[in-house]
């Protein structure tokens, strides 16, 4: 790996910082380039389906905190999901704590993986190409899944009842939390039918955290989602107790950019604390803390009309 | 407290960086965490009351640069807004210079400060709940003030002619501006009201700026303001020598995203220096330079319709 | 140059930094301030005017990935935009790799460069008066290229026929890339129909790259276009090959927010490693690679709306 510098102080800070912090000594947002060494890790195998289901945006039929309520014909729909099996397709596997939204499984990785995507396409609803295109991983075209009319190959076009494995590299600079999507022909519809998921990779050395919520922003059927869910009551609950390693790994996916924030706690970026945080479409980070604020808190997206019309749930943290 | 990290060149950083910089050597945004050492210093009280105003969005009838004009029944109206008041509300205070517009008063503290905000709700007007929520600050549950259905106490519906008192606690994090506003059951029509106000904290041995600019950014009546005012002549103008040392505290409420920009003037942010700057709802960041341009100058959001429907205002430096 | 800052720490780092990596110890993003020093480097010199095109948003008449076909009358408009002379204005100078869009001359300088700005309007086509308001530069009030009634001199409102010179500097803070626009009485029709342009400056010492390529987000005639163009097949097809130091400068104007995203590639913000990034109105930034990724690749906006609607292209690299 080679980083890109403009100077022996930015060389020396980038020697401190280590990949993940690049002085742009002269403005540019500085990048990863020629030379990235082999993956030298271990090989992660994941086996993955679009699969139709029946989806409720709001299973308890009101906004708690407004009082309006909804009508099944309003939240209820047919659509096409992400879901994960065991190996060579043999069954379906239930969904992991912290991530049991309408989005597709977490996969998880470390830098230096390689990480190979079994994905079949059963989609027996709407008979279309679905394909899996992922952020932050390196590859080479043929697994970018992404459909360019006269250049790509079958990885892009995946038509109902066809397998296609994409092989991915975790690189240094693949660490933290990525989306991935359908880039088919028939993306447009799928994405906002729920055909995303999130790729979470670790470090070299970084333990895992003992509780990862995934928060996925989307629009589903004109509520604001977080994994699918809309008003507290209905999106996902998340729990832990002081001490606890948390991480939130916060997704967007569709047309909305959204503010990100947490009652009572705070982190920090690059340029200060913060505790609301702009994301837009394909946007991602990760966010940890150890916890030590019991309470029950809001998590929400900003944007008051979100925030009014269902991306808002509960976090509860326990002594 | 202590931070997350990933290795040791993480840690010589954030040694070198202090509180503000963590270096997210995975990618991930690291966050305070258990262990905050209690409040070490002084006792900062306020009060605060929610009160009925009269509030005109565009005093002078029009915009001077593209000259239409208004009449008032376009842009005055009747509302609920955060005053500061003496020690037990003895009598209301005048704005400060700086922080002149429909917000609430800018409230300061520094680094280990505990904070009680008394908070009385005056609404005679629409004889509404109302809270004060606080961002930015450490508080334990009964001082979010945020109603929660089932969970949330007093603090998160203080009723008409009722009073109440937050304590916060500013961390080390807990340095830099911060939004507060209604969170009550009546948020929704409050913060569009006006009823929102600024948080300044101090970081420690932080010397106070010659001036510290409130620039809120929402909208009023379909206006698009900053400190609730629209167009040049009404929004605020700012005022500054050559060497004094200016403090920009950008926030912004609602439904909307913006980029706050100044003519002639750049700021440095940790991926280079910056002129214009995205802020969505709730978000919010401080700017400091030692003034050296005199002029004239505009600062604006940068959305071009934004700027066109009010958002925008004149800075003058003089010798 | 004098930096502000809040303690020692942030001062050694800052000094292992150099300009671009100011730390904010207390949360606030630290700018340039008094004591800048005069300009040492050379004087550059450009001719640029406003002058009337015929410009086609898709000229090939169709969205190659989605299939729908435009007609001339849909695509098609004239309009004002800055083109590049030879000294004095003697003849009109083409569009540089990399720059062939609707967007003005691709303007170079190296900090500590005065630049020099001859701008003529020869608007022809609408009449109206037009000026230069450059971002990331240092200039005295004369040189601001923005109407304030009242305040602002002639190059704030340059009549057809009449030619105006902005002096600029370009600081140490300077370094990076910036946009150009209209910002007189006829702001607002001018932006949208393609008055706007790009400037990068290089910081001291620093190479040129082997490919810069613009990325102009913008809309025009309902389209969401790159350069001014629409869809895969009119909008840029950048190139590179495997060795070669590419840099992407990324701007927007207008009303819209957007993601900039590079399918196969990262690069690192001082937030750790990104593939996606959001700019909004005015923002820019520069991203460099020394490209090691072979294939045909897309970038686009991952706004779904803003990419199904054009703002889509096609990076080739070869090996």
């Amino acid at each position: 790996m080679r980083l890109r510098r403009s100077g022996p102080r930015a060389l020396a800070l980038a020697a401190l910082a280590g990949a993940a912090l690049v002085v742009a000594g002269t403005g540019a947002l500085t990048s990863i380039a020629a030379g990235e060494p082999a993956a030298t890790g271990h090989v992660r195998e994941y086996w993955v389906a679009a699969v139709p289901v029946t989806w409720n945006v709001v299973p308890n039929g009101r906004n708690a905190i407004e009082g309006d309520t909804f009508t099944p014909d309003k939240t209820v729909f047919r659509t096409v999901v992400y879901r994960q099996y065991t190996k060579d397709f043999a069954r379906q596997v239930g969904k992991q704590p912290g991530n049991e939204g309408i989005q597709g499984p977490l996969l998880h990785a470390r830098v230096g993986d390689t990480i190979l995507v079994h994905f079949r396409n059963l989609d027996t609803l709407n008979n279309q190409p679905h394909s899996m295109h992922f952020h932050g991983v390196r590859y080479q075209f043929g697994s970018d899944g992404s459909y360019i009319p006269g250049f790509s190959g079958p990885g892009a076009n995946v038509k109902p009842g066809e397998t296609f494995t994409y092989k991915l590299v975790a690189e240094r600079e693949s660490a933290g939390v990525w989306p991935y999507h359908d880039h088919s022909p028939s993306m447009m519809p799928s994405i906002e039918g729920g055909l995303y998921g999130a790729l979470s990779i670790l470090g070299p050395g970084e333990r895992a955290p003992d509780h990862e919520f995934v928060v996925f922003l989307e629009s589903h059927l004109g509520f604001m989602t977080i994994d699918g869910r809309a008003f507290v009551g209905n999106t996902p609950v998340f729990r832990a107790k002081v001490g606890d390693v948390v991480q939130w790994d916060v997704l967007a996916l569709g047309d909305d950019f959204h503010t990100f924030h947490v009652h009572a706690h705070r982190w920090l970026t690059a340029d200060g604390p913060r505790d609301t945080q702009v994301i837009g479409p394909a946007e991602s980070y990760k966010i940890r803390w150890t916890e030590d604020t019991p309470g029950t808190w809001l998590y929400h997206c900003h944007v008051e009309s979100h925030m009014m019309n269902g991306m808002i749930g509960i976090y509860r943290v326990s002594r």
